[in-house]
C-alpha cells in the first residue's frame, strides 16, 4: 500500500514504473483491484473526479463520492479525523481534491492504513496532471531530453506547473514560464525554471511545445490582471501565435475561450488537449495500481 | 448512435419504435447493453435524474454523476468543451439537463462521437417527459385521435408543454391551454393550439383530460401573478374542479402543493400522477435503447 | 417489509434481533439482498451516509444518492410526494437524513409500499448511532445492567442522546446528562434520565462512560453560549478531565476539535470512536437486513 501526495516523493524509476503501467492499459491491458475507494472532492472538479471515478471502476475498485458542500468538513471536522472516519469504514483508499495546501504530510499518510491519492491539493500539487502531461509529451515526442518546454499564464497559482515542471525536469527537458509578472512567483527558479519571458513570443519562438495554463479567475481575488480581453492579448494563444508554435500545445482543462486559447484553435492539429484527457484515464488507472499492487 | 434533443426531430415512425420498446419493458422484458454513461444534471432535479440513472443501470450500463456546483461548467468551461471532455473519456452518451436553451444544436451533436440525450434545457424541450405523457395518454384513452388534451399554468416556461404538445398533436389530439395572459406566450398558435381559455373553467368543460403544469416560482422573477392564493383559484384544481373533470388529470411533477392542485386530490381515482412517474421510467429505458441499438 | 424511525418504536426483542444480526456480520457473515435504495441526505454528513451506502452495497442493494440542494424538493416538493415519487419509481427503502422533525409519522409510513429508514431527522431521532452506541457499549462492558452512561453538551438539539438514552434505559443502564443549562431541555426527565449535573466533572466522577456531543453551532442560532473556548473550559475534554475518566469515552462524530473533546486526545486508549464507526456500519446492514427479511 502506497500513497501518491507529491511527485516529489517518487523517483525517475517509480515514474517509469507508472508510465509503464499506463501504456499497457492504453493498448487494453485488464487488471482487477478489489476494495472500496472514496472520492473526495471540495472543490468543483469534472474531468479530475469523473476520470479518477472511471479509473477505479475499470479496475474493479468500487467508489463512494463526497463531494464539498455536503460533507463532515463542512460541519468543520478536521481531515485528519475525515480520513480516520474512512480507515474505520474498512476503505482501502482516498482521492481527494481539497482547497488547502497538504503539506507537511508524511505524519498524516504514515498514522493512516490508507492509501491517499493526491488529485490536487490547492495550488501545491496535482500528480496525476503532471504525470499525464509528461505521458503525453513522451508519446508526441519520444523522449524530454533537451526538449524545450513552456508554460504561460498564472505560474503562482499552478498546481500544474508544480507537478509537470519537476517531472519534465528529471527526465531531461528544459522548463521556462511565461506571464504577468504578478503571477510569476518570486522564488521561480527553486523549481530549475531556466528562463522567465515578459514576452510570450519569445518564449514561443524558443520552446518546442507550449502548456497553456487556465487562467484562475476564482483565484484572482486581488485583481491584478487588467482585464480578461488585455491578458488575452498579451498572453493567450491567438490566431497569429498557434501559427508561429513549432509543435504542439497543451492545456490542462477547463479551458477559458478567447482567454486562455482563441475558441478556434481549441481542438486544431496542434492540439494535444483531447490526448490529455484520453491518457488521464490511463495514468489513473496506472497510479491506483501502483499504490495498491506494487512492493 | 443516435441523440434525442428534441421531439421535433423525430417522426411518427420513430415515436411508434420508442413507444413499442417502452411497452415491451414495461411488460417486463429486459435488455442488456454495454458502455458508460454521464449524467450531468445542472439544475435541481430528483425523478428524471434517478428515473434515468435507474433506467441506465436496469440496462447494464455505468451511469457517472454530475451536478450543477460541482461541475467544471461551474469553473466557466463551456457545454461543448464537457462533452468533449467526456467523449475523450470513453463515454457513450450523455444526458443532461441545463439552465440554458440548446438551439441550435445540429452542429454539436454531429461534432461529437456520443449520443446525447436532453433530460430539459431551460424553457425548450424535455423529449421524454413529452413521450410519458404521450405513452400514459395512450394506455388511458387507447387512442388520442380527436382526443381534447388541456394545459393549465405558465405555458410561456413550459418545456413539457412544448414536448408534449407536438407529439400529441402529431397523433391527431387537439390541444388547448389556460393560464393568466402574462403566462401564455404570444406566438401560442405556432405550437397548433386549438385553443386559449381565460377561464380555465370553460376549458375544463372543453377537455377530455386535463394537464396541470407546476408554477415555476423560481422562473417567475417578474412576479406577474398577484400571489399564489389567487393563482390557485382562477386556475388550480380545487374539489369543485375536480368534481368537474370528465377524465384524468396529470402533472408533471414536482407538484406545488395547493397552488398547482389541492393536497386532497393528488392521488384520487382521476389522478395519473404515480402511472406518470412509473412509465416515465419505462419511456427512459426506451429513448436509451432506441439511441444506441436503433438502425 | 418494516421501517425503522424512532428507536420508541421497537421493543427488547426486536433490538436484540438487530444485534445479533450485527454481530453476525462483524464476525463476518455474508447475506445478499436484492432491489433498489435511495440515500435522501437533505443535511450534510459523511459518515453516516457512507457508512449507510457501504452497508446497502456489501449486502447487494443497489444505491442511488439524492443530496439537499439538487433534490426537487429544493423546489417546494413535499417529503411525502418525494416518497411516493420512489415508490413509483420502484424503490424498496428509502434512508434518509431531514432537516425537519418526522413526527407523527405513522400515516405517512403505512401509505407507502417502501422501508423507511431514519438516518437523522432533525433534533429528533437518530435510530443507527443509538443502535450503534448500544452496541459498542455492550462489546466494551459486557451488559448495561447498572452501567453509568453520562450525556455531555447540547442535549436539547441531540437526536443521537434521544435515541441512545432510550435504549440505554431498556437495557437497565442509568444516563445522566451535563451541559449548560440553556442546553437542557425542561422536559428532561421524560427521557428517563437519572441527574442532571451542572458541574461536568461531578458527572465524570459519577459515570461508567461519558459520551460527548458535537456542540452543534449551526443550531445555536442564539449564541446562548459565552465562547467556545469557554464551552470547552466548562463542558469539553480536558487532558485534567480525561485522567479521572474512570472507563471509555465516546462522541458520534464529528468532532470540534478543542471544543468538545482536546485534539491529543481524540484516538486515546479511552477512546471509543473509531470503534463507533466501525460499529456503526454493521448496525446498519443488520437494520437493512432486520427492515426487509425479518417477518
Amino acid at each position: 500500500m502506497k500513497s501518491l501526495i507529491s511527485v516529489r516523493d517518487i523517483g525517475k524509476k517509480e515514474v517509469e514504473k507508472i508510465l509503464k503501467k499506463a501504456s499497457s492499459f492504453k493498448e487494453g491491458k485488464e487488471e482487477r483491484l478489489e476494495g472500496d475507494i472514496v472520492l473526495l472532492f471540495l472543490e468543483p472538479s469534472t474531468r479530475t473526479r469523473i476520470s479518477f471515478e472511471k479509473a477505479c471502476r475499470t479496475l474493479g475498485l468500487e467508489t463512494y463520492t463526497v463531494l464539498g458542500e455536503s460533507s463532515s468538513l463542512a460541519k468543520g471536522e478536521s481531515f485528519f479525523d475525515t480520513l480516520k472516519t474512512f480507515e474505520a469504514l474498512g476503505f482501502r483508499g482516498v482521492i481527494f481534491r481539497v482547497p488547502f495546501i497538504l503539506f507537511p504530510y508524511e505524519d498524516t499518510a504514515n498514522a493512516l492504513k490508507l492509501s491517499l491519492i493526491n488529485a490536487g491539493d490547492s495550488t501545491h500539487q496535482h500528480p496525476t496532471q503532471g504525470l499525464t502531461d509528461l505521458f503525453t509529451l513522451r508519446e508526441a515526442y519520444g523522449s524530454l531530453k533537451g526538449l524545450k518546454v513552456l508554460y504561460v499564464g498564472d505560474i503562482t497559482h499552478s498546481r500544474v506547473f508544480r507537478s509537470g515542471a519537476a517531472l519534465f525536469g528529471l527526465f531531461g527537458a528544459e522548463v521556462s514560464v511565461s506571464g504577468p509578472k504578478t503571477m510569476i512567483p518570486r522564488d521561480i527558479h527553486v523549481f530549475g525554471v531556466k528562463e522567465v519571458f515578459d514576452n510570450v513570443d519569445e518564449g514561443i519562438e524558443w520552446a518546442d511545445v507550449v502548456i497553456w495554463l487556465r487562467l484562475q479567475k476564482e483565484r484572482q481575488k486581488e485583481n491584478l490582471i487588467p482585464s480578461e480581453r488585455s491578458y488575452f492579448e498579451q498572453f493567450g494563444l491567438t490566431k497569429e501565435r498557434h501559427k508561429k508554435l513549432k509543435g504542439f500545445f497543451m492545456h490542462p482543462g477547463p479551458v477559458n475561450r478567447d482567454i486562455d486559447i482563441d475558441s478556434s484553435l481549441l481542438y486544431s492539429e496542434k492540439s494535444l488537449i483531447q490526448e490529455q484527457v484520453r491518457n488521464g484515464l490511463f495514468i489513473r488507472m496506472a497510479v491506483i495500481s501502483w499504490c495498491f499492487t506494487d512492493k
